[in-house]
């Protein structure tokens, strides 16, 4: 049986905050935006539909757990939810939050620009919050 | 009580190809990607995580069925599927197939150029192929 392994661009552009029951959650290495992604722990798939049911009930659960959590956080106008996949075939899902004015606002974020590095005190600050937030 | 009332922009940008039991399945009316949106028939809701959970599981199972649908009617390299909303705020989740070398390939749909109508034809073709597919 296949072992999951995270992909290596996946690996790269984010860092992992923690181990849901079925996913990675992970933080992307851009302050533009806060912006996270969830990344199911099974090995072989690219499509949401691939999960078995049960899988792609969980995911659902963490990925809106994790939304609300986001929001409450940031104070975010709106919730962007993205299962894409175009260029990283194994399944990721991105939450990020928008705020009207913000880098590339209403348009979408993927592709847009050159990723801006977080200092290492306002990164420890979201994770601190964000972590707290899905766990109350 | 509030009652539903689509989006007046996504009744202009898009036709409706049937009702399931939570959303309006609806045909966006540009023939540059094969390019569904769902709509939870829920007045009032812009975040996945504002409708009830049951909601979201359904939500979940009606958006994978047709995801599965669209795959397997164009062979897309890849289905994109998303909750934006930064413009529309009604919450409506798209259904994107995506095919290497498509408009834009591989970056995303939204925002990109200018909608290409679909001839009658070519329209009644994918809408008879999906609700098919949708039904089998």
């Amino acid at each position: 049986m296949d072992t999951f392994a995270l992909d290596e661009r996946l690996a790269r552009d984010s860092e992992l905050l923690v181990h849901l029951g079925l996913c990675q959650l992970r933080l992307i290495k851009d302050s533009r935006w806060p912006w996270l992604v969830l990344v199911p722990k099974r090995p072989g798939i690219s499509e949401v539909f691939d999960l078995t049911p049960l899988d792609q009930a969980v995911l659902t659960f963490e990925q809106n757990t994790v939304a609300a959590a986001l929001k409450s956080v940031t104070g975010a106008t709106k919730i962007n939810i993205a299962a894409i996949g175009n260029i990283v075939r194994q399944l990721h899902v991105h939450v990020i939050a928008r705020t009207e004015g913000d880098a590339n606002w209403p348009g979408p974020v993927w592709g847009h620009g050159t990723a801006v590095p977080y200092g290492e005190d306002k990164r420890h600050v979201f994770q601190h919050k964000i972590l707290e937030a899905i766990h109350s």
